[in-house]
């Protein structure tokens, strides 16, 4: 989810979530560690269970030793869907990184159950996580910084806020770096769903923009430095809306057929 | 490796790579792509015949269309061991990144084919790279640069030139910014060997400096900014000579008994 999820008006986004994690038998275990704002966690408490999910809880880890304790590891035993807050992600990735809960996190994910993030939730999700860089410029090698995320997939590399920060620079950048990601800018309130069979599906009310570089034919990343601009031609670039959807292993995208 | 490797007087890790490869049976295709200097590919060449391999060549890659072709291709179809040169570590995941090049190293080492690099080839082996950082510092944020490697194994990130360029700051940096992963600094004329159960040994004349942060009770890497130097404590440091090993699953050195 790439930030400000609507709550409020059409939160059409996280109802999707708490459909797919059952409903009301949903069992919903919420990381707040990324934000020291403890309400935001309460809020999406409230939130499903509003939207009918019978439990759901706060997973209280504040620093490395929580991840250790039976009370917060056995929030996660019945867990049907995990959702991580916004914040600060290099929060996630310091604290979580390594411990049993992010082992944790790993293998339920394997063994099909779904993790959902917003924000900084939603970048630290994949092996390779942008945890910092620049808005509204070119690409340049200082553009972006990738820090090792929670590894649920190494494919793609994800950034939020992404029309409203202005952010395609640096995530050419992190694709360029190594052209096998492939990267996904989320504007705010909306997200992607990620399914098993590596396709993932377009909700909410901005879009979400794929860069594909598997063909690019010319890059200078390799030698360009500090803030210098780079050449990268032949990249592929997708925006998608609600009902769009896109398979990243063939690296197709696809539209729904207009309404007549 | 470390880089440097002693290629004359005492090539002890080069031989060690190519008896792993079978000997005069050891078919070693050589990745140049990190250098520009044409010569370094055909020295490796050379040494690897004087050393008993009898099927030795370079896979002429020198921009990404390269990997496309079936005369690449054919080159590793036999391959019993992959080696990678030093130069620019960019210049490999630039050119080779989400290539059949790098499907196929990626399949072959699975498979149980070595792979070895020195300098930036070693660099490039792993999912998490260092591309570039600052030597001689205490760690900072901007200590270190992290892109994408080559992916053979997630839970290691190596440094190299590791003493001669004084960069413990740039890889504590790295492992502050996940502690999942375990840092590996090489120093130069000195390796590490990989095995199938997750050791590691070391060979040459230097040693191997291992950072271990799984159990760090505090960090301020999520809140420092720019070259702020970091609080980290409570991490676990070896420093392992020839003959030690080191377990990446229990996290545990062992070093070899002393002679009598």
């Amino acid at each position: 989810m790439g930030g400000a999820v609507s709550k409020r008006k059409n939160p059409v986004i996280l109802q999707n979530f708490v459909d797919e994690c059952g409903g009301e038998n949903a069992v919903i275990p919420i990381i707040a560690t990324a934000t020291k704002v403890q309400e935001i966690g309460e809020q999406y408490v409230k939130l499903f269970k509003k939207m009918g999910a019978k439990k759901v809880s706060i997973v209280n880890i504040q620093k490395r030793s929580d991840c250790l304790k039976e009370e917060s590891i056995s929030k996660f035993l019945k867990a049907t869907g995990i959702f991580i807050t916004g914040g600060n992600q290099l929060r996630l990735s310091t604290i979580l990184g390594g411990t049993p809960v992010a082992q944790l996190i790993r293998r339920l994910n394997a063994d099909g159950v779904h993790v959902a993030g917003t924000s900084a939730g939603a970048a630290i999700l994949s092996e390779h996580m942008i945890s910092g860089g620049r808005s509204g410029e070119t690409p340049t090698p200082r553009s972006v910084s990738l820090t090792p995320g929670l590894g649920l997939t190494n494919s793609v590399v994800i950034d939020q806020h992404f029309r409203q920060r202005d952010r395609l620079g640096r995530l050419l950048a992190a694709v360029a770096y190594n052209p096998f990601l492939i990267g996904i800018g989320i504007d705010e309130d909306t997200a992607v769903f990620i399914k098993h069979d590596h396709t993932f599906e377009v909700v909410g009310s901005g879009a979400v923009t794929v860069v594909d570089p598997s063909h690019i034919k010319h890059s200078t990343m390799s030698i360009a430095r500090g803030s210098d601009a780079v050449n990268l031609v032949d990249i592929k670039l997708h925006v998608l809306a609600e009902g769009a959807s896109y398979n990243l292993d063939t690296k197709e995208a696809t539209v729904p057929e207009p309404q007549q």
